[in-house]
């Protein structure tokens, strides 16, 4: 579904559609992939979408990103997994990323906003079948929570690996919207007594706690502390 | 779309439906009104799926709770807004929250999980056409992203409440779905060398950063400070 006349995409870019050019403030819409890759992999969960006897579902799930494939993950008795069906003709999904940066208060009501970070991807996930495949699937989904935790924990045994379902789904049809910046109060209303300005939210992780039946002798890790 | 032998609710609940009973840890389901409501007004924005041309849209979104009513800010030229059409026939949609309260790391690959708060809303929203009914949802708004706030703003005029569309959604066919505590892993990993435990992630503010152009004078609120 491209949108015709539209210009040659710059390298490290995905090219735009008719369902990822916003009709609203297009001007905060990107395509660029090394954008796009920072606002995915920054979030811990995604909200994926997919239609449901006509009707729209939305669920929070944990994902991954490797290289241009989505990971997704759920158990095999999941109702967007068991859609896929066998043979899988595919789930036709729109799976959305969100970051709150900063809540913009202005002087007006009507300015007030919030500065964020999205990205949109349409497409059709699969499930994944091959073993190997999904194996690096489910290493990429622990990673994405904490870089370099896969390799420091235990690999999942046969009886996990069937247990766990992984739906991929290809970054092709993908755009990322921002806002950023400051409060764009009217010139006429800067003079108002009301206090604006940009409040920003706060973002990583406190002390981790350790689990009260932990080994003797077992440190935080370093990619924790 | 009741499910049949469904138990009466308690009072203060929402009835479970087909759709609000989860396949995958029912056990982690609610639907208690107070748990849902908390877990709506905490959240900045909600992730809106609808459906388009046979295909789901999940969208970022501003959104505020009055009651058993949420409204959901858009402009009039936004894709969902267009939707609900003239006369409103409903746009059949899918609101979802989600708050990610911290990383669980266990010994396992297998029993990664995340702590998380989310509501999952179904039904059918319209178009706000009151003029009252429009003028308290956009103050609900602003209060959602800072309560106290609208008393504390220029309210909207003509022409900004034309250009702001609100759809409402009614709080019906609800749940929620949570997971707390700790680690899960399985016994006979107890003793593996791998740090396990919980990671909680940062919530609230950081310090606000006033307008450069500040009337003089104009102190950090007290629902800020």
């Amino acid at each position: 579904m491209q949108v015709t006349q539209q210009p040659t995409p710059p390298p490290g870019a995905y090219t735009p559609t008719d369902r990822t050019v916003p009709t609203r403030s297009p001007e905060r819409a990107s395509y660029d992939k090394e954008l796009v890759h920072s606002i995915l992999d920054e979030a811990y969960v995604c909200h994926l979408g997919f239609v449901r006897d006509g009707a729209p579902v939305v669920l929070p799930t944990l994902f991954a990103r490797v290289g241009e494939t989505l990971y997704v993950h759920g158990s095999t008795g999941s109702r967007p997994l068991r859609m896929t069906g066998e043979p899988d003709p595919g789930l036709p999904v729109c799976l959305t990323v969100t970051h709150v940066d900063a809540l913009i208060l202005a002087r007006s009501a009507f300015h007030h906003s919030i500065n964020y970070r999205s990205v949109v991807v349409h497409g059709t996930a699969h499930q994944v079948t091959d073993p190997e495949e999904k194996r690096l699937a489910l290493d990429a989904l622990v990673d994405h929570v904490v870089p370099g935790r896969a390799a420091d924990s235990r690999p999942a045994n046969k009886k996990e690996l069937a247990a766990t379902a992984v739906i991929r789904l290809d970054l092709a049809e993908v755009s990322a919207k921002l806002r950023t910046g400051g409060v764009n109060d009217e010139p006429e209303d800067l003079a108002l007594p009301h206090w604006a300005g940009v409040v920003p939210l706060r973002k990583g992780y406190d002390t981790p706690v350790g689990d009260p039946a932990l080994a003797p002798g077992t440190a935080l890790p370093d990619y924790l502390a």
